[in-house]
This record gives C-alpha cells, sequence and structure tokens, in this order.
C-alpha cells in the first residue's frame, strides 16, 4: 500500500507539474501586441519582480531565525531532526508556488489582452491558461513536498507514522509562515496601490480607473500580481498541503496504521487527474456571451467534482474495505459543502440578487448608509456558511465513525477538507485567471487599445468575480475544516508528550483556562485584522499624497502631456509593505507559544477552538463585504442610481475602497492565520508541555 | 441569615427609591425656562411618551403569549407554577426603570437648559440629580423585585433554596426580554431619528445640528431619551438584575445552602449605601472647569467603588467565616477590572489619546480611510479589555476555590460580575445625566439661548462621554462575567432535571456538538448586529427621504419662515423602530431552543460559550468604533484638520454616522443578547433534555 501511494501521489505530482509546464509553454507563444503593451507588460513585471526579490529577503531573516530555533530544539531532544528542513522546505515550496504564479501571470496580461483584441473566446483562453498554470503548480508542488518527504523519511529513513506525520506538520508550519507573509505582504501592497489610485485618481481628480495618467496606474497593476496572484498561490499551496497532511496525521492517530495516511494522498493524486479531464470542458464557441462563458468553466469544474466524487468511493473502498467505507461520505460531504459555501457567497456578493442589489440601492441616501448597508450584509452572510460548516462536520463526524471512536470522527472531518480541495487544480485555475484578465483591462486602458477591447477584458473580469466567490468558499470552508482537525492533531500530539496526557485531560469547556483560551482566541482575528488593515491605510495614505504631489507638482500631467513617475508609486507601496508585513506575521507566531506557557495545554485548545470560530466568521464577513461593496459598485456602474459619476457612484466607490482591504487583505490573511496558529501549536507542543506556568 | 439579607436588601430597595424621589423631586421644582423651552420640551416628552405607550402595547403581545407558552410548560410539570409570573414580574420592573428614567430625563432637559443659563455647575446639579433618579431607580426596583419574590418563595411558600434561583431566573429572562425590545426599539428609533437629521441636515443642507429648520430635530431629541434613556434603563436593570441571580444560583449550586445567596443581595444593598454617600461627593465650586467637573464626578465613582471594596471585605467573612474569606478577591477583582475596562475603553475613543488622535488624522485622505480606521481602532480594542476579563476569571476562579471544586470557582466569577455592578446606582447617575445634557443642548439651539448656553451644555455633552465610556466598560464587562455565570447555571440545571445530567456530561471542546454550538453561537452576534443595523438602515432611509421632501415641499423652511412638520419625522420613526424591534428579539429567544432539540445540551453549552466570547468583542468592537468615531469628528471641530466645515470634518461626519447604530443600537443590544441567551436555555432546559434530537 504504502509503495502505491507513495508513487502514485508522485507521478500524480510529476504530470501536474508537467501540465502546468505546457500550458505556460502555450501561452508564451502568444503575442504580447503592441509595443507600448509590451513596455507597460514588462514595467509591471519588473516591479513585480523586484517586490518579490524584496519580500523574500525579509523572510529569508524569519526563516534563518526559525531554522536555529527548531535546530536548538531539535538537539534538545524536543523535535526530531528533520523537523527544521521539512519546516525549510515547505517555506520555499509555498513561495516558490507564489513566484511561478507570478512569473506567469505578469507574462501573460498584454497577450491576455491581446488575445481579447481578436474575439473573448481567445481571451478567456489564454487567461484561463495562465489561471490553469498556476492551479497545476500549487497542486504539483504540494504533492511533490508531501511525496519526496514521505518517501525520504519511510523508506529511507524508516521512521515510524507517527513520526512521519509530525515532521510533515512543520512543513505545513513552513508553507504557512510564507504563506501569510505573502499573503499579508502583497495584499497590503495591492490595496495601499488600489486604496491610493482611486481615492485621489477616481474621486479627486475624477479620471477613469487605470488611467495612463494616474501616477498609482502601475503600481496598482503590480499589486494585482503581488497579491492576487503571488499572495494567494502561497496562500492555496498552504491550504491544499495543510488539509492532506492535518488528515494524514489524524487517521495515524485514529488507525494507528500508515493506510490511513493513503487515503488524502491518493484522493488528492485522483484530484489532480480529475481536474486535468475538467479542463478539456474549459471551450466556447467564437462569439460566446457572457452567460455562455460562465457555463463553460463551470461545466469545468462541475465535471472535476462529479468526477472526483464517483472516483473516490472505490479509492476508499480499496484502501479501507468493506468496514469503514462510510468514510466516503465525509469526502462527499465536504465536496457538496465547498459548493454550498461558494453559492451563498455568491448570493451575497453578486449583483444578479437581492442583497448586493439593495446595498446599491442604499447609496441614494448617502455614503454612510451604504457602510452600513456593506456591513450589515457581511455580517449577515455569515449564517450561511456556518449552519453548512456544521452540518459538514457533523455528518463527517459521524459517517467516519464519531459515534464509536472520536478519533475516528476527527479524521472525517479532516477528510472532507481534503475532499473539499481535491480538485483544487482547477477551481484555482478558474479563480487565479481574475487578476490576469484585470491586469489586461489595466492594460487596454493604459495602452489605448479600443473600446470593446476593455469590454471584453471586463466581462471576463467580472466573470472572475464569480468564480472568485466560488472558490473563496472553498478556500474559507477548507480552511474551517483543516482548522479543527489541526486541532485535533494537536491534542493528539500533546498525548505523545510526556507528561502531556495529564496537561490536556480537561477540555471541559468550562474549565476557566479553556474558556479564556477560547476568549483569547477568539479575539486574535479581530486583533489581526486591524493590524492589517492599519497597515493597509498607513501604507495607502502614503501613496494618496506622493499621487497628489505629482498632480501638483508635474507641470501637463493631467493634459497628458507629461508622464508621472510610475516608478516612485511602486517603489513606495513596496517599502511600505514589507515594513508592514511583519509585526502580524511575527504576532501569529508567537502568540500561540505564549498563551501556551501562560494558560497550558488546554488554553491552546480553547485559543484555536477561539481563532478557528471566530476566524471564519471575520473571513466571510470581511470578504463578503468587500465583494459586495465592489459588485454594487459594478452594478450602479451598469447605469441604475444614477449611473457613472453621481453622487451614488462617489457613495459606492468610497464603499468599494473599504471593501479592498476587507477583501484581498484581512479576509484571507485570517484563513492563514488560523491554520497557522494550530501548526505552530503542534510543533512547540513540548516546550509547552515542559514549561507552562498553569 | 435570611431573614438578615432579606430585610436589609428590602430595606435598601427602599432608601434607594426614596432617595431617587427626593432627587426628582429638587429636579422639579427648577424652572423650565421660557416658553418656547417649555413648548419644545413638551413636544418631545409627547414623542417619547407616545412611543414608549405603542412600544409597551407590542411587548404586552409577546409577554402574553410567552405567558401563555411557560403557563402551559408549568401545567405540563416542567417548571414550577412561579415561574411565568415571575417573567411577567422582570419584564414589567426592567419595562419600569426605563419609564421612570425617561420620565424624569424629558422633564429635566429643558430645566438643564435653564440652569446651564446660570452657570456651568447648576446644570451640571440638575443634569446630574436627573440622572441619578435613573441610577438609584434602577437599583431600587431590581433590589425590590429579588427581595419581594425571595421573601414569598422563602417564607410564604417555603421553597427550597434550588427553587426559589430557578424562579429568579426566570425573571431574569422577563428582564433580559424587556431590556432587548428596549435597546433594539428604542436604539433603532435615535439612530434612525439621528443619522437621518444629520445626514440631510448638516451634510447635504448645510445646517448646524439641532437646527430647528430641521424636520427630524425633535425626534432626534426624542431619540435620545427612548433610546439612550429608556432603553438603557431596562438594559441596566437587567444587567444589575442578572447578575446577582446567577450569582444565588450559582452559590446555592456550590454550597447547597442559602447562605450563599447571601453575599451577593447583602452585597448589592451595600452598594446602594455607598453609592448614595458617593453622590455627595458631585459638586463643585462656581466656575469650574471642565477638568474640575470630571474630578468632581470621578471623586463621587471612585469614593463609592473604594467604599464597596473596604465594606465587602467584613461582609464576605460575616456571610462566609474563616474558611472561605479569599471570595472577598473575586469581589475586588471584578470591582478592578470594570474600572480598567472602563479606562482601556476611554484610551481608545478619547480625543486625549492617540488612537482618535490618528483616527482624526486619517479624514486628511477622505472618507474611506477614516471609516478603515474607525473600524480597525474597534476591532483592536478588543484586545485589552479581553485580556483584563480573561485575568478577572482566573482570579476570580482560584480565590474562590476553584482549585478545589469547579462550583465554587463559578460562584466566584459569578460575584466578581455583582461586584463589578454593585456601585451602579451612582455609575449609572454619571452615565444617564449624559442624554438629559445633550438633550438640553438641543433645546438650548432650538430656543435660540446664547451661544454660551450652548457652549455649556456642550461642555457637560462632552464630560458625558467620557462617563459613558467608563459606564460602558462595566456593562461590556459584567455582561461577559454574567453570561459565563449564567451557562455554569445552565449546566447545573440541566443536570438537576432527570436524563440531564447523561445529556452533558461529555462538554469536551472537542465533542463535535460543543464544537459546533460554539460556531453558531459566535456566528449569532454577527447576525443580530446585521439585522438591527440593516434596521436603523431601512428606518433612516424613511426618515431621510421624509425630510428631503419637507425641505423641498415646505416654502419657506430654509429661510425660518415657515414651522417644518416636526411629528410626521416622531411618527414615521416610532412606527419604522417597532416594526423593526420584533424580528431580532424573537430571533434571540427562538434560537436557544432551536438549537438546543438540534444539538442537544452539550450543543446549547457550546452556543454559550461561542456567543459570549464573540458577542464580547462585537460588542467592544462596536462601541469603540462608534465613539472614537463620533469624538474624532468632535476633535475636528475643535479646529484641526481644517474644522468644521472643511472636507475632513465631512469624511468625519460620515464615520460619526456609520457609528451610531454601532454604539447605540447593535453594540449594547448584544450585550443584552448574549445573557438572553442564557436565560432562555435556562428556563427551557426541561424541554431540550426530553425532546432533543442529538
Amino acid at each position: 500500500m504504502e509503495k502505491i501511494m507513495a508513487i502514485a501521489t508522485l507521478a500524480c505530482a510529476v504530470l501536474a507539474l508537467l501540465f502546468a509546464a505546457i500550458k505556460a509553454h502555450r501561452v508564451m507563444k502568444f503575442s504580447e501586441g503592441t509595443d507600448l503593451m509590451k513596455k507597460i507588460s514588462a514595467s509591471i513585471r519588473k516591479g513585480a519582480n523586484a517586490f518579490l526579490k524584496r519580500q523574500y529577503k525579509i523572510v529569508l531573516i524569519f526563516f534563518g531565525i526559525m531554522f536555529v530555533v527548531l535546530g536548538v530544539m531539535a538537539l534538545l531532544g524536543l523535535l526530531t531532526p528533520f523537523v527544521p528542513f521539512a519546516f525549510l522546505s515547505g517555506g520555499f515550496f509555498s513561495a516558490f508556488s507564489g513566484f511561478i504564479g507570478m512569473k506567469i501571470a505578469t507574462n501573460s496580461n498584454a497577450r491576455t489582452a491581446n488575445a481579447c483584441r481578436e474575439g473573448l473566446n481567445r481571451g478567456l483562453k489564454v487567461a484561463f491558461s495562465a489561471g490553469s498554470v498556476m492551479g497545476f503548480t500549487v497542486v504539483g508542488l504540494g504533492l511533490l513536498d508531501i511525496s519526496i518527504w514521505f518517501i525520504l523519511l519511510k523508506f529511507v529513513f524508516k521512521l515510524s507514522a507517527n513520526e512521519i506525520t509530525s515532521a510533515m506538520l512543520t512543513f505545513g508550519m513552513g508553507a504557512s509562515s510564507m504563506a501569510l507573509f505573502a499573503r499579508v505582504g502583497g495584499g497590503i501592497f495591492t490595496k495601499a496601490a488600489d486604496v491610493g489610485a482611486d481615492l485621489v485618481g477616481k474621486v479627486e481628480a475624477g479620471i477613469p480607473e487605470d488611467d495612463p495618467r494616474n501616477p498609482a496606474v502601475i503600481a496598482d497593476n503590480v499589486g494585482d500580481n503581488v497579491g492576487d496572484v503571488a499572495g494567494m498561490g502561497a496562500d492555496l499551496y498552504e491550504s491544499y498541503v495543510g488539509s492532506i497532511i492535518s488528515a494524514c496525521a489524524l487517521g495515524v492517530a485514529a488507525f494507528g496504521d500508515i493506510k490511513a495516511m493513503a487515503l488524502p494522498m491518493l484522493l488528492s493524486a485522483a484530484g489532480v487527474l480529475c481536474s486535468i479531464l475538467g479542463t478539456f470542458l474549459v471551450r466556447t464557441k467564437e462569439g460566446a456571451s457572457q452567460k455562455q462563458l460562465l457555463r463553460a468553466l463551470s461545466r469545468g469544474t462541475n465535471f472535476s467534482a462529479i468526477l472526483i466524487a464517483i472516483v473516490s468511493l472505490p479509492l476508499v473502498y480499496f484502501v479501507f474495505g468493506k468496514e469503514n467505507w462510510t468514510i466516503y461520505f465525509a469526502i462527499l460531504a465536504g465536496l457538496i459543502a465547498g459548493v454550498l459555501i461558494g453559492q451563498a457567497t455568491e448570493y451575497f456578493t453578486s449583483e444578479s440578487y437581492k442583497p448586493t442589489k439593495g446595498l446599491a440601492a442604499t447609496s441614494e441616501t448617502g455614503t454612510a448608509t451604504i457602510i452600513i448597508g456593506g456591513l450589515s450584509v457581511g455580517m449577515m452572510s455569515t449564517l450561511l456558511p456556518i449552519v453548512i460548516v456544521a452540518v459538514c462536520v457533523l455528518v463527517a463526524y459521524f459517517v467516519a465513525g464519531g459515534a464509536t471512536s472520536a478519533s475516528m470522527g476527527l479524521y472525517g472531518i479532516s477528510l472532507a477538507a481534503v475532499g473539499m480541495l481535491s480538485t483544487l487544480g482547477i477551481t484555482l485555475a478558474t479563480d487565479a485567471y481574475g487578476p490576469v484578465a484585470d491586469n489586461a483591462g489595466g492594460i487596454a486602458e493604459m495602452a489605448g487599445l479600443e473600446d470593446e477591447v476593455r469590454e471584453r477584458t471586463d466581462a471576463l473580469d467580472s466573470l472572475g468575480n464569480t468564480t472568485a466567490a466560488t472558490g473563496k468558499g472553498f478556500a474559507i470552508g477548507s480552511a474551517a475544516l483543516t482548522a479543527l482537525a489541526l486541532m485535533a492533531s494537536y491534542i493528539d500530539k500533546v498525548n505523545t508528550i510526556e507528561g502531556g496526557a495529564e496537561k490536556i485531560a480537561n477540555l471541559n469547556i468550562t474549565n476557566p483556562t479553556v474558556l479564556i483560551g477560547l476568549f483569547i482566541g477568539a479575539c486574535l482575528p479581530f486583533v489581526f485584522a486591524a493590524l492589517t488593515m492599519n497597515s493597509v491605510g498607513r501604507a495607502a495614505q502614503s501613496v494618496v499624497k506622493e499621487v497628489r504631489r505629482q498632480f501638483k507638482e508635474i507641470a501637463g500631467l493631467m493634459d497628458g502631456k507629461a508622464d508621472p513617475d510610475y516608478a516612485s508609486c511602486v517603489d513606495l507601496c513596496t517599502k511600505a509593505s514589507l515594513r508592514e508585513m511583519v509585526f502580524p506575521t511575527v504576532v501569529a507566531v508567537a502568540v500561540p507559544i505564549v498563551v501556551g506557557i501562560v494558560l497550558g495545554c488546554t488554553g491552546v485548545v480553547g485559543m484555536l477552538a477561539g481563532a478557528t470560530a471566530s476566524g471564519f466568521l471575520m473571513a466571510v464577513f470581511m470578504s463578503t463585504s468587500g465583494g459586495a461593496w465592489d459588485n454594487a459598485k459594478k452594478y450602479i456602474e451598469s447605469g441604475v442610481h444614477g449611473g457613472k459619476g453621481s453622487e451614488q457612484h462617489k457613495a459606492a466607490v468610497v464603499g468599494d475602497t473599504v471593501g479592498d482591504p476587507f477583501k484581498d487583505t484581512s479576509g484571507p490573511a485570517i484563513n492563514i492565520l488560523i491554520k497557522l496558529l494550530s501548526m505552530v501549536s503542534i510543533v512547540f507542543a513540548a516546550i509547552v508541555v515542559n514549561f507552562s506556568i498553569l
């Protein structure tokens, strides 16, 4: 069994990476268009590269310090010696996922714009191919990392199943730390640039979005790449890997047997095949309407999801046989929950439904009412996803046999997360193509292409918003399930440490350390959101000032007679976002250790439960509010409630601006936060068991 | 012991009410000023009375239905026959507290304005006296209700201690339901009027606050009374009574003895005496500065707090003797935590400190940045209070003997809440005088009094904002502690029901029903905030339209040649707020029953823990954001960042408007919500034990 799973996983990893390489090769064959388009694309690429280069330098310092800390712990016998290296490899692959995604995205933005000159369908092809490169790179690298480590630890070093999952959880921590840096850093960059560009350009100067006269316009487009692409790549690498390894760890805890690791790994490997098959269905006739485009995308993702739902039944049977085959329904529950959360998100954020339409209507009475309205849409939207997750958890727990053995039930919950993310290859492709289309629109505008090109890129972009809603559903839902699974892994971990069992015996919710841990954990997403929003605010203010300065000081700028200084805005955003990204991440790593030292292991469990619950709510709230404002603005721009340029539109732009850090910085970062907290807790469990005060 | 405590409590209740009556008598002797002032005050009074009358009619229907439901349950033997009556009495006294507060406030607004014509100190005297009436009415009625029921159940019907506390918890539920109606209904009214008046008056028409030409100005002033006074009165009645009865219930559970009830009751009775003594210290020399005024108020509250800290030591010793006297430190921890949370709130919302100053500075870059800034100030501000509550819970738990007996520890937590609220008489007085001063300012403006009068009322009002921050600290802190105590009471209650012990045995936080309950509970404050904000938004929109209509249709209105139709705005607010108040309250009552039926008792406990944690965070977040925006606006009005009328000021006004429903509708309502959830759970526990699915 072990060999089959190792080889199958490795093979699918390689297949995914090959598929990504082919797609990348095809994309690169398209033309970048006019010289101006090439020039613009090159400066975006340059800015993005410069940002990543500087970001990696800072991250390297962090990883260096952590490597030393973990190394010392390993020398003291608190960790196995593989842990520090596993940590580094997780970070490296996560960063690499983001890097590849960014590379392909910055190379396909102009190509997409150029393809849109020939037709909508051709534009979709380029953008979706670019998205596929990203999607399959992420899953390919994820499975590669997992399978190589597995082969190394199992067949070379002959470690026990327990030791293997322990080391794997550490590379999860590496991946999560890197993901948080990428999401927070990139998220601050993109929103500082976006907010800065919008506030001065659209609101004050009254020039359109992506107007080349706006000094922050290149920074804005760089931001799309470093935040929405590189950040998202690292983020989803972490989600994908995190769900698989937590399932492996819980499987080993439940069955004490390596075969429990086989299911999540084989399931993910099969998911890669299903996703690749799905991508072939994403094609439309020339001259397709937007609805048909959406149907083409949905056809691909739905096909993959249905296929994996069918394939995983024999897979479960193959691994577990007759006795435990009902675990299959846990996987199914996860898949269905992912889709349902996506639909709930779409209902609340799409301009086709009541909430966003109603939100647009609140613009009639001014800025304050649209802000209040957007906040309440977001808060209200937490209800459905939480009920869906609740039902999914219950189903997964009990079909996996939780009634007789709690650890079997928890394994079921973790499999639901793996099921939800099994077709990440294609769902991420449909998600990641959005920022490419967004960038293409920017280039079309800046290069002064015909209006119909911009209309086509806008159509693609708006389609991307819808698929992004679905993508977010998977990301948020899987984060909650994985975090719960990791919490269970933490308890298992503590139980294996000498003296740990007794320290974690009383997990009763009325135990004051659990309760207080719960309170503090629930507070963390609030604090984290505040920190990241503040960072965006501070960075955006400096951009605003710089843009205002250029408008004032550069003569002839508004008449198009002089060029703005784009580079200074890019540089400003880079510096500001890198400065701001460190503190929140360090807090996220430090808090579980501090809470553990003060409140002990029971406090840590309370903290993880609290952070997961409130983090899930905050992530949904912030993503939905942001999405609803964005689409309410677009809806108004389509001509209702006064249309573009009206007072109502101005109010909606303010809403959209507030929503920017909500949906693209703080919200997604919280998803990573809740998992990182668990992984840090697991890695440092031995310290807490030995040195805690309470 | 029982007799001493019953008589002492009853005596102090009567004393508090007598003190309130004397103060009321004194206030009424002041003059209402000019005929115009009398006329304005009368129309505010009329509007407030009309609102309360119609509100009580609707509430009566709800109470009627609940009375029948509880009656049927009592007939079926699921409850003692006293429960339905206790429920009614709780609701009645809570409503009565609000009613009295509103009566005195609407009778002292013009009197305060008139007294301010003679001097600041005289104005303070009238306003503070009015606040005292409210404060001592609330504590007097609270202790009266408790002591009468105790005497009735103990000495007339000779019930056991357990049965007595059960019945008492039911009148807690009555009080909480009424409080929620009052807070939500009043909160919607006041903010709909305020937002409506501000949006059209200040922002669109550019006329000052409280300008008589604004058609919503009377409604705005009515709102201060029905929301900030009647709502707050009912709210704090509920907090006060809730903390005492939950301590009584947990005391009985811990000691199985009526003497454990004596401590919270005697402590509260002693608190009344300390508060009365404290009020005598609130006086200043004529011509005192604002700082001296604040010092005068602080002197009163600090003196009372120190006095009760001293007095409660012998009290604890008297009740418990040498063995358990360390419980004293639980009371002390509660007192100190209340003060600290108040100071933390003040730090984040006062214009004297960095957060609000920094928030005001974000107005330089527009509306969006001040909104983002205010949201992040609020989110960040959750950290300190949660740490303070955490430390308080830990200390209270362990000094009360939690290490040896969990129920003793929980009793300690509930005593911390009682300690925190023991001097409510005077803290509420300093809090409730704020809306009176606010109203006085409105009357001064409308009656065209000299500028210096308005300056004086503004000074009083601004002072009120500071004391209100402290008051909110007590309200929020005690809500969290009381909710935790009630959660423990719920577990005790279920254990006493046949078949209950087994159903609530597994409260391990990894039990999926507990976890899912936690998720759903954590979601409730978000949904509740969304519901109430939506209500404010809808109601405000109708006000905005009406005000715009009047500005357009009534000729000569802007020149002061024609009077606006004030009554139509009052009527509109009344109708809208009463329509909107029903659904959120019904949801709050229904959810614990539904969750219990589906997830069982363990799910309910999870729900209560989740709701308490996230409710506490949301309440702090929303109150602080609202307060910070309000004061940032005031700070800008003092002349910085462009001052009144600038673009920055306009941005700040939008922030303040968003903050209005945050701090005065949703935030405070969540405080009540988390306790109501527990009380409903307790009252309907028998149904859940017998009919739950899981």
